[in-house]
Parts: structure tokens; C-alpha cells; sequence
């Protein structure tokens, strides 16, 4: 099952229940978590409810599910999986609480002591380029940059399926040396654990494909598969992509629309538009993936409407069908952990 | 006179010497500075030629024109400036040696203790954003950033015409406290700034507006006018935008061509089509400029075409004509040197 905080987000509860809905018709299991009372005549049929009483608004303090209420669904869902009643969580409420009570609750596999949030962005290639961290740890030492290498090497294999990916750090060039302090303190961890790792037994195949620095411009064309940077930056590029598509579909209408021939150009080309929108709208992504704790934790959009729930819903499942959680404690214990 | 590096660039010296002309019908007043011998039989009517008889490669070392090769024409652009035969310098070579050169020769504005590059990126709204430091320098305390603030400040008012620029930091998310160390930092300076100067006669209209956080989806929007990061953070923006821009036309040309009626569709849009990639190619913005040197010294992209050369010397021009230094200079001055 996969725990969904029904008071998450903000269109909760009536977009999250019908994103539930609609990830149950798509053979989601999905358990609502939330106001038993409030949600009454509301829950979709097929679909249960444990009850949990209390909300965190988008107003309050990260710490609140942890302090003032722990009977919050945001805290909740957390707990469900702790407890073996469900295999993933979602969330759509408040990030910063999100990341809070899933650490307070699962904790953090062994050897990570920072998680990081990690998503997906398409290349231009067709491929995806796994992007961590997204915004939870801000200022990052080079060893926590090297835990999300791990981290995001580990989802790229299990769930994207990627036999040996490429990992780089990401930076303002391409050459050794450029970068911040970090960065160049990273890139010195990487290469030691890359080369450490290729001459093992089989290394060749399993080791750490550390690719060096990579510009935002080559990982967008396919030349990684995993881009580490600390939460900061990170949450800048994943901005920046936002924010682009939307000044460039701005531009590109504006243009379409100065002559009537265009427009009706326009309207002849509306199918080739909407799939457009479709494969550049991060609603279909999913959400970001707290990486590193000890269970699956997905933080969907706080905007989310039903169709983005249900894709949160969707990519939760995916990463438990794909024992993530196995693959990062397995990586992690070995390059982290146990490394001689 | 803008004097021009003939011989920096990837196509240099035939783009480099194709763009001068353009630019010199155009009205600007260029002069060629680069190996005399080489170029003869290829100057154009009407441009003259400074010899200056050494090249600096990609590959050398960013300080090879001020140790190795002190007669390379990408560190005599800066001489002549300085010199006052020439009123700006533009070069699309090596742009670490063109920062070096142009910092060794002309020195810095005092106040100014590193210099950063700045450019504009086109807003939703149909303004522009000036944005920096865009790799100049990439490990920067507060007082840099609020250096940084200042003198974008300067450029948006001077050359873009704005009355009272919007000056933000950018960061991961618009609350006070959000940002890395130096941002957080960088906050309280450039507040206790904006306060200052808004308390004092005529503040309302001079000081500096500053309003706090900014997310880069919202500094497309157009919610600032100037946005400040590091060199490391800028330059990821930068590119970002670049890389998503292009990821964007890919996917929406492979939509296109699904089907038969959307690519004749398309092809009708394709004067529309025309008009956004113009819009969208950072080639007609310029370059970027190296703000803070006493000078004012634009540093193209590597691979300009003759158009993109053109556009970095109207742009050079531009400054020049908005009496930029002077406004740099008196800003400057005013706010980070004699503050009281």
C-alpha cells in the first residue's frame, strides 16, 4: 500500500482524493491517511482511510508534526511505513515538514547522514537525468556530495533500469579544477572511490562511473545520468528548467500569434502542442524522492492537482516495485559503509 | 572607437572580422587590434588595423597574456581603452585570460574588489533580467554579493533605463532565512542598505530597492530587475536556461513530426518559428560584461558567429553611449565606498 497524507498540498483534500482514485483505477494500492471526520462521504469507493487527526498548514514550522502535532497525516504516513502497514509514502503539504517527519520517523539508511531530494528531467536525447539534491541540504561538504552520488547511482540503476550510470558533479566547466571549493573536493572523493571500485573483482560493471564535472547544458543533452549538486544549486537548476519552458512557450506563442496565418498554423499543430506540454509539464514527474531515509518518501508538488497525485502516486509505486529501498542499502553499506 | 580582438574566438579572425563590418555599417565605430600580416587583404573598407602581433589559444593559461604574451591582442584591447584611444573592449576568445587581462590593465573601480560578469536574460513579461555574476568568481562572501548588487543596480539603471531597479538575491525560496551562509548574509547587508538609503532626502527614488529572495521561476516572471548569485550559482542559471531551451525545441520538433498535417502546420509557422529562435538565441544579447573594471570591457561567446560579433559590439557601444562607467563610478562611490 502506498500511504497517501489526504490533508497534503494546496488543493487538499478534493484533488488528492481524486488523484487517489485515479491511481486506484490504475492498479495503485493507496491508503488515505488523514481527518477521518472531514474526509466523510468524501473517500472514493474501494479506497480506505486511517484516520489522523491533525493538519500542518503551509504557514507552520517544519518541526510542527514533530512537536505540536504528532497526530498529523503528514507525520503519519511516515509512521505507516516505519510499521510495515504500507510500503511507500506520499505527500503533496509542506516540504520542510515532510522531510522532517520522515526523518524523524524512518531515520536515514547507515552512512547517510544527509538525504537528499531527487528527481527526473528529460534530456534531450529521450533519456532522463536523475538531479539530487533539489533543495534539502543547502550547504553541503564535498562527503555529502558524495553520498548523493551513491545515492542517485543506486535510483538510476534500480528504477530508470541504467546498467553502469554516468555520474557527474555539476558545475561551471567541464575541466578538472573548475567549480566551487566543494566541487573540487568532491571530484577528488569521486575519483579515488571510481578507481578503487574498477580495480575490484567485476569492477569493471558495478564500480562508480564518476564522468567528472558536468555543465547544465551537457547533462541536458545526455551526457550523465546522475547530477549531484548541493540543495542549493540544485534547486536553482530544477528552477530554471521551470521557469525556461514557461518564458520560452510565452515567447513562442507571442510570435504565433502577430499573424492570422500563423494562428491558424497554431490551431492545425493544437495536438502536436498538447503532447508537447504534456512531456515538458513536471506534473508527470511525479514529485521528488527523499533519497537515503529508511523507506520510500515521496514529496509531490504543493500545487499538485488530481492528474500530478496520481503520477505521485504512480512514481512511489514504481520505486517500491523496483526495491529501491534494497538497492540504496545495499550500495550504501557498500561504498559508505563498509568500504576497506 | 570599441576596439575589437580579431583573432579571439573559435572563428576568429573571418566571423570576427565579418561581424565588425556588420557592426561598423550599423554605425558603430570599430577598430580591429590583432596581427597586422595576417590580416592583410582581408580588412574590410573603412576599419583600421592596431597590430598587436600574439594570439592567445583556448588551451593557455588564463594568465598567458599578462606573463607570456604581452602582445596578444586580447590584453591590447584593454591598453587602448585604457589609453583612451578606445572607449570599450570586445573580445569572443579565451574568456578567462580576456578577465585576467582586462582586471591587470584597467584595474578595478574602488570599491569594486571582484569584478563579476553580467548579462541579460529575457523575462516573461517582455522585460529583461540583468543577471550576475555569471563565473567571474565562484566562491564569494556576502560583501561581494553586495558589491554584485550595486553594480547590476547601476546597469539596469544606466543602460536598460530603469528608475528605481528591483535588486534580488537569488535563492531557494523567497522567505527570509532561505538561501545558502552567503545569501543569508548578503540579506541582512543589502537590507540594512536599502533602509539606509531610504531614510535619507530624495532615498525614495535613489536608494537601492531591495526586495529580498527571489526563486529564478519568479525572476523570469519578472519579478525582479537585477538578480545576484555567486559566479558558480550564475553560471548554472545561465546555461540552465540555455541547455532547457534547447531541450525544448527538440522535443517540440519531434511532436511535430509524429504527423503529416503537423508538419505542414509546422511549416507554415515558419516564419513565426523564425522570430522565437531569434528571441531565444543568446547570441543577440551580446556577451557578457565584465562590470566593476574601469572600463568597460564585453567578453563574447566563444563560438560567435559574425551576427553574434555584431551584437557584442552594439552592445559594448550601448554602454558606452550610456555613459556607463560614469554611472558604475558614481554608484560605486556612493554606496560602497564614502557610506556614511
Amino acid at each position: 500500500m502506498i500511504a497517501l497524507d489526504a490533508f497534503g498540498g494546496d488543493r487538499a483534500p478534493d484533488e488528492i482524493l481524486a488523484g487517489a482514485l485515479l491511481a486506484h483505477r490504475q492498479g495503485v494500492p493507496v491508503l488515505l491517511v488523514g481527518n477521518a471526520d472531514t474526509l466523510r462521504g468524501k473517500v472514493p469507493h474501494g479506497l480506505t482511510v486511517v484516520h489522523s487527526p491533525d493538519v500542518v498548514g503551509m504557514d507552520e514550522a517544519a518541526t510542527t508534526p514533530l512537536r505540536k502535532k504528532p497526530d498529523s497525516s503528514i507525520r503519519r504516513i511516515f509512521e505507516l511505513v516505519r510499521d510495515g502497514q504500507a510500503s511507500a509514502a506520499v505527500t503533496c503539504g509542506h516540504s520542510g515538514a515532510a522531510m522532517a517527519s520522515a526523518l524523524h520517523v524512518l531515520g536515514s539508511v547507515p552512512g547517510v547522514t544527509r538525504p537528499p531530494l531527487a528527481t527526473v528531467v528529460p534530456r534531450k536525447d529521450g533519456g532522463q537525468l536523475v538531479l539530487l539534491d533539489l533543495g534539502a541540504n543547502v550547504d553541503c561538504k564535498a562527503e555529502v556530495l558524495v553520498q548523493f552520488a551513491v545515492l542517485g547511482d543506486a535510483y538510476a540503476r534500480a528504477v530508470l533500469g541504467v546498467a553502469r550510470p554516468r555520474v557527474g558533479l555539476l558545475a561551471n566547466g567541464e575541466e578538472k579544477g573548475k567549480g566551487n571549493e566543494q566541487v573540487r573536493q568532491a571530484w577528488q572523493l569521486l575519483e579515488q572511490m571510481g578507481n578503487r571500485e574498477a580495480s575490484l573483482p567485476g569492477g569493471s560493471s558495478a564500480g562508480l562511473n564518476f564522468v567528472g564535472n558536468i555543465e547544465p547544458l551537457s547533462a541536458l543533452r545526455g551526457e550523465c545520468d546522475v547530477l549531484v549538486c548541493d540543495g542549493f544549486v540544485g534547486n536553482v537548476m530544477l528552477k530554471t528548467v521551470e521557469g525556461t519552458v514557461e518564458v520560452v512557450a510565452r515567447i513562442l506563442k507571442e510570435e504565433i500569434l502577430r499573424r492570422g496565418s500563423d494562428r491558424f498554423a497554431a490551431w492545425l499543430l493544437s495536438g502536436a502542442w498538447r503532447r508537447f506540454r504534456q512531456r515538458t509539464t513536471y506534473d508527470n514527474v511525479g514529485g521528488a524522492l527523499l533519497l537515503g531515509v529508511n523507506g520510500i518518501a515521496v514529496v509531490g508538488h504543493g500545487r499538485a492537482d488530481a492528474r500530478a497525485v496520481a503520477s505521485a502516486l504512480r512514481f512511489a509505486h514504481g520505486c517500491v516495485q523496483a526495491s529501491l529501498l534494497a538497492q540504496v542499502k545495499a550500495q550504501v553499506g557498500q561504498r559508505l559503509v563498509n568500504r576497506g
